[in-house]
């Protein structure tokens, strides 16, 4: 299962059945949990001065796909997904079932909850709060700072179900609230109260999302989204979702 | 001209002169066409049950630069040229002469006329069709859920000659125009009309193509650009041009 | 200080004690100064037509970060920074400590001054020219094509301690001026005065940076941002800005 051109420290603790793609490199300070695969051209527990002695704990069921960079000193969930080309760096902490799209970076210092999904090539700042059932698109931006450069940092937090589509760029200290929808394209300089559509930049109010209708044919209302998406979440929890949001 | 460290399977058909860099990898469902080069660190046939038996056939005089990644189940037209680090995914028809730049994600399922050329960065949606001389600038994405997060999947369409400038969202459904010109910074919400200028965040249409002056001195139309761009088509293509658009 | 596995041309020029990490790339045209470290898996010294002959030089103290990718044909002051993998092409004239962020992108033929700091996935286009203690965040794009696609380059120019927040687009031939804040989600059309902060899409002169307060409690001015931001600069640089800006 290890790949006989990867190159794994033997300080790093493998769980049974882990496999480890051609040309990957396991560090020392590493945990990876039962059952987890590593695509190839993997660095996994980079070493980084700012996480000294810290290990990477990757929890079981992982799908790290091929030349995604991980540094030491974070901690992940169970059945963590990622794209290619992930860079996740230190003192991240994340809950179960994250997937994190290819090109994706974490500057570090941030926490995750359960079940967020992330597609390509958005940039997670340090300080980041998110909570659980997150959905972010392409290209967001969660910054931090107020007055850059600065020593200052003042992080984003993402309420529960909340939505941020493509390109989409959120000031520092901004809260987007549960269940809300930001549209693509937004430039977010206040707070987003929950259950709110807002777009534009600067993005402001446009309606409530209970106000969106799908587009398949049915008609029926858009949000609050699991209330019609259920791909890939456990059985236990879509019949939650069916028993609160239908 | 296979490096020493490459890993090819032994399934793979390599046409005639086809040379494979260092630490790349060659999957199983894979036919690459005669005189095409591969750059080190690649992945080529990456296995997705989404395209599972499909092959990855990529047409002669390919040359795939180093660090880029393509799933089994597409099909590359001939002289397919790439940047470093693209991603792509599975049932992309293309055809040929495809310019692909740097960091390019296609994320499958989608339709992609001859001589498309694409610069660095930018996500081409699921369902998107893109016609033939087609332009597309950095940091451009080609969305398709309407009321993301969703199973309802809108492509955008991308008529002939149509250039798409830098950082431009393009909204499900839309279709740009042929010969139109969408600037940079753009959300594309509605169609753009064919020749016609449009800009802005919603974009609005601004002015033909015609109106747009060369600056470089020669006060020239800039638009249709086969007028004056040539760099790289081949000779016939060309002279076809400076019949029609002169 | 050379893995076993890294690929080094025998023609290439290392200074002393400068460490190469493995699966990567080494190709005939470099030169590596003193005490400098290259990540695993890049690609050093890239050949390309466009600057054949022409030597990669790196200054001494350099650290590149795995992933990355440098063409032949570049010249970098000592002390260059980069993240993971960035891609430099060639023609870039680069003064001393340099950072360049994860993802970044160079397309070759610029000049960039000394003491620059760029966050990640940034794209500077060719024919930009960036000055002394410049700041550039996520995914800024210096543009150079006044009608895309042209083959007339009209490049950008970014004066000292300028700063360029995250998502903005400058179009070609604008100048930002010194000590100047382009505020996040910009779209740069005009030149930008120095000292001044603009913003929005099209960007607007908002109000002096000097208007600008921290928000870490203290209320002192944010800019210029030498009076309190000096992390990882010299001890003489700092001295001076303290004489100068206080």
């Amino acid at each position: 299962m290890i790949h006989q051109t990867a190159i794994v420290s033997d300080k790093a603790k493998l769980g049974s059945n882990v496999s480890i793609g051609a040309f990957s490199i396991i560090h020392d300070d590493v945990e990876i949990g039962d059952d987890s695969v590593i695509g190839s051209n993997c660095e996994i527990g980079y070493p980084t001065k700012l996480a000294e002695g810290l290990p990477l704990i990757i929890g079981k069921g992982a799908l790290i796909r091929s030349h995604s960079i991980f540094y030491q000193g974070s901690i992940f969930g169970e059945n963590l997904v990622t794209g290619h080309r992930v860079t996740i760096r230190e003192r991240v902490v994340a809950g179960k079932a994250l997937q994190i799209g290819t090109l994706c970076e974490f500057q570090g210092d941030c926490e995750i909850g359960d079940y967020v999904r992330m597609q390509s090539s958005s940039i997670i700042g340090k300080c980041s709060k998110i909570g659980n059932f997150v959905w972010i698109f392409p290209y967001v931006v969660l910054t931090n700072d107020p007055h850059p450069p600065s020593n200052y940092q003042l992080g984003v937090t993402v309420e529960d179900y909340a939505v941020i589509a493509t390109n989409v760029v959120v000031l520092p200290g901004v809260t987007i609230g549960e269940h809300s929808l930001v549209a693509a394209q937004s430039l977010v300089k206040v707070d987003v109260r929950p259950h709110k559509v807002v777009g534009g930049s600067p993005a402001k109010e446009i309606c409530n999302t209970s106000a969106i209708r799908l587009k398949d044919g049915s008609n029926d209302k858009a949000y609050p989204w699991p209330r019609h998406f259920h791909r890939g979440y456990p059985a236990d929890v879509v019949k939650e979702w069916l028993e609160t949001y239908s």
